[in-house]
């Protein structure tokens, strides 16, 4: 570097550029920490009670495992998402599912879509309408911390990302205990 | 690089190496294109009729759009994926899809879950079944290629591949027309 103007103007000339890329670099992490959390959307929100989950950021992407449409109180249309290791597992048919596996359900509630059925002329397609009370449940495999659920930890949360409480939360394992065989999971992966 | 043996022997060397290097070379290029056509599935069987259009690789993984069952003869439980092109516009609410954008809709027969009503006592859940002939109904947008239908492509396929004929692929843009301001896109995205 040139410094036709002596020391003192050096050492100016030099500090001020420090101070420059400081500051360009506390606002270069303060810019990463800022989509950080924005990129995690609702995972910044609150755990689930007694197994402390919170929502997994980006779940909205993952894999299709399957769909189903449940009848009676529930009345919903649902899709059945899997992170990578979900996924792996499912398409290699591993049982039991390893550690960090999680299983994402979304639910919608059951509507009939007015706009495609006057396309057809007759009452025949049910779209996703307003989120219900339980839009997303997720399992989370970790079979130490979980062990007394058979391995799985269970979440429920409604659309504005608020877990449901515990006395609901207790009522999982017991249903998912008949499908032991299947790893206490109801979805099959359908390709 | 040393040559202590002379001339000869050093271009006898350097002949081999070159044999060796293209042999390697072939090899390598050779283990690309096995994987390609292993990686890419389907994709290299049949094209359906009229717009010519092939079962993209990898669509299975793509990213969900939404749900539906259809009633009636259909009787068919749906998941609605779509490529990152279409993803994106979808969140955007951008209308017109661009060029790029292929939504693929895999369609299940829709069966009662024989094994989950058992758990819950009564018959409420129904789940994909066997694959219909219209396994896999495919959009793709290329508005100078496929000007004369809303610049959309239309393709459907069975499970093992196989596209339907050309009569059936003639009625899929008169039933979307109806939609014209959507694009010709019945399937909205499900948050």
């Amino acid at each position: 570097m040139e410094n036709p103007k002596g020391g003192r103007e050096f050492r100016r000339t030099n500090t001020m550029k420090r101070i420059a890329f400081l500051l360009f670099a506390v606002v270069a992490v303060a810019g990463v920490v800022v989509h950080m959390a924005h990129a995690s959307g609702h995972a910044e929100g609150e755990a689930a009670p007694i197994f402390g989950i919170k929502i997994p950021p980006g779940y909205r992407d993952w894999k299709l495992i399957s769909v189903a449409h449940e009848e009676g109180d529930l009345n919903d249309i649902r899709a059945i998402l899997g992170n990578d290791t979900a996924i792996r597992a499912y398409r290699e048919e591993k049982l039991p599912f390893p550690d960090g596996t999680i299983i994402a359900r979304i639910a919608w509630s059951y509507v009939p879509s007015e706009e495609n059925n006057k396309v057809f002329g007759r009452p025949q397609s049910f779209v996703p309408g307003p989120a219900p009370d339980w839009y997303l449940q997720l399992m989370v495999k970790d079979s130490k911390k979980y062990a007394a659920t058979g391995g799985w930890g269970f979440a429920q949360f409604n659309k504005e990302g608020k877990p449901t409480d515990e006395a609901k939360l207790k009522t999982c394992f017991p249903c998912h205990e008949p499908v032991k065989a299947r790893d206490f999971v109801f979805t099959r992966y359908t390709p």
